[in-house]
């Protein structure tokens, strides 16, 4: 079978590998339909993060089971399943708590090892074992038609983040919210906060085909400007309040400090882009305006059954961030359409 | 009149001032009825704080209304009242929005001057001109029992803060609670976690007596040890899993590291301690375990209704913090008494 490894910075290549295996009884083989490149594929592929030898990569996926281990009792081969980008047990006390990114048994698709020591496949790949199955994968009770599998394909990431963004933000009927980050997770994130009920939405964005997603996708307004500044014009557009909510979808010292400024007193920050900064979070000015943060990485498994039930009615579309579309051989190409954005998000297909 | 004036490190004096004058017409008068030394007036007290001038003192009363401007209509002479410890006009923007600590015409008593120029007097004194007097005033239809004046007191600040540190935190009936502090502060927002219904709260304290009143008010389980060998005793304590929700009601790093570190994945801090560190937020830890923390400036006024309602009916009984009584001339020894922690809470009677 093949499978993309990242070998060092720019340099991601499709390879043949050993066939896909059941390691573990608990395991299953799912045949990949759809996969995709994450802004945080990003990292390691631009050299930010090292890579030390030739890695598995990519945590996104759809797919169809081919095979089961002895254990799994959830889903059967032929079934088209969702993975979240992050295999858990189910049942452990994290994931009953719904925070199954903390799962005992868990792990992350494409790290290259779990904890075990057990291998761990990339998803950007013709054939994926999935630990835990049971646990991990949400299994559809029919086939879906074809045009939906882009959106399917978000749950497993980008549109759970999103909504994580805006939950933890604590976005309800009726919020102004504000979301830092117009790539695929901050779209999301206007989309959810739309789902929430938010009543207006503004999103900081500088790129026109961006600008128009995030107002297809519910924002009311849109702010060009970036960092403080940005953040006084968004508080100037509110009347001079700041957002209820503000969703920060980037990662960096700046757009955490962007969202920080963003919010009015009493508000909430929603973060889940992950940190790069090197500082931490400005406790005293957060102190005095009672701004609050939480976030972190998104339990995506804990989302997937509701926001599947809104793709499959029709209620949301976010798939609508795949805007290119490439076979796994070009996954190379899928790489740099997304490094010289000239794609919000790239879509694989084995 | 009489008001106590802080000098500098240790001097703290009560001098003769000008009586108490209505400066403006939203202004009113209040003769104290009774006042009392906060943990955080200890941070200039022992020089943490730089005092440039003597400066008015003290942000917590309780009193009667000795006379009104002309534009006051909530409060009138004779009315018993409660003064939260910062003072708002109660219909700005924030005010509205329940954090009256960002009022816009708001203000700390106690600091000296306000944004306006005016002088704001501090509470521990015989008479404090109360700026915004209805927005900032809770008064009581009857004259209560003296026996009811310790808790009432705790309204302005202590008690309110330990219950904004418990709802910041989202302590929910069953919630599993573990409180950082044990001062006045941390021993409240152990009573606002049982008030608030939580099931099994863990109060860290290594002083007889305030591991004892942590018991009265509602703590299942004591740990003696502090800062992350605590939490670890915590989290075993736990069964290995933290605390839904943590109160942090110290405000140093290590306090903070403390409850970030008992907190489960997907739990919350709430934060009340006045950050006094260098550091900001561990924020790529809190980003792994789904961790949140909210809180700041507690906004007591927005409080002080519901909680008045379980004062007066004996639901509660926050007074109980009060462990040492002085007269408004003995200000210096109730400072000493706080200072070498033989008081938990010093309560003053002019």
């Amino acid at each position: 079978m093949h499978a993309t490894l990242l070998h060092g910075p720019r340099d991601i290549r499709l390879e043949q590998v050993p066939d896909a295996e059941l390691l573990e009884p608990t395991d299953a083989i799912v045949k990949v339909v759809a996969a995709c490149v994450c802004g945080s594929d990003l990292w390691p592929y631009r050299g930010v993060k090292e890579t030390t030898e030739p890695t598995r990569i990519g945590h996104e996926l759809v797919g169809i089971v081919e095979e089961v281990g002895s254990a799994v009792r959830g889903v059967r081969p032929g079934q088209f399943v969702i993975a979240p980008f992050v295999y858990s047990d189910g049942d452990c006390v994290h994931c009953r708590n719904k925070i199954h990114t903390s799962c005992v048994n868990g792990g992350v698709f494409g790290a290259g090892k779990a904890r075990s020591g057990r291998p761990v496949d990339g998803c950007q790949a013709e054939y994926v074992t999935i630990p835990q199955a049971d646990g991990t994968l949400v299994g559809l009770d029919e086939t879906p038609d074809d045009r939906l599998v882009p959106s399917l394909l978000t749950l497993s990431d980008v549109m759970a983040t999103g909504h994580h963004a805006a939950v933890s933000a604590r976005v309800v009927a009726g919020s102004t919210v504000a979301v830092v980050g117009d790539g695929a997770v901050g779209l999301s994130g206007v989309l959810a906060a739309r789902r929430l009920g938010a009543e207006r939405i503004v999103a900081f964005s500088r790129h026109a085909d961006r600008q128009a997603l995030a107002r297809e996708f519910g924002a009311t307004d849109v702010v060009e400007t970036r960092g403080r500044d940005g953040a006084k014009e968004l508080v100037e557009l509110l009347g001079g309040i700041g957002a209820d909510a503000v969703l920060e979808c980037v990662g960096t010292e700046e757009s955490m400090a962007q969202a920080l400024a963003a919010t009015r007193p009493g508000g909430m920050v929603g973060y889940v882009g992950v940190p790069h900064g090197e500082d931490g979070l400005p406790l005293q000015r957060m102190f005095g305006k009672n701004v609050g943060v939480a976030g972190g990485v998104a339990p995506a498994r804990a989302y997937i059954p509701e926001l599947l039930t809104d793709v499959l009615d029709g209620t949301i579309d976010p798939g609508r961030v795949f805007d290119r579309e490439f076979a796994l051989a070009d996954v190379a190409d899928a790489y740099t359409a997304m490094d010289e954005r000239t794609a919000i998000k790239s879509l694989l297909r084995p």
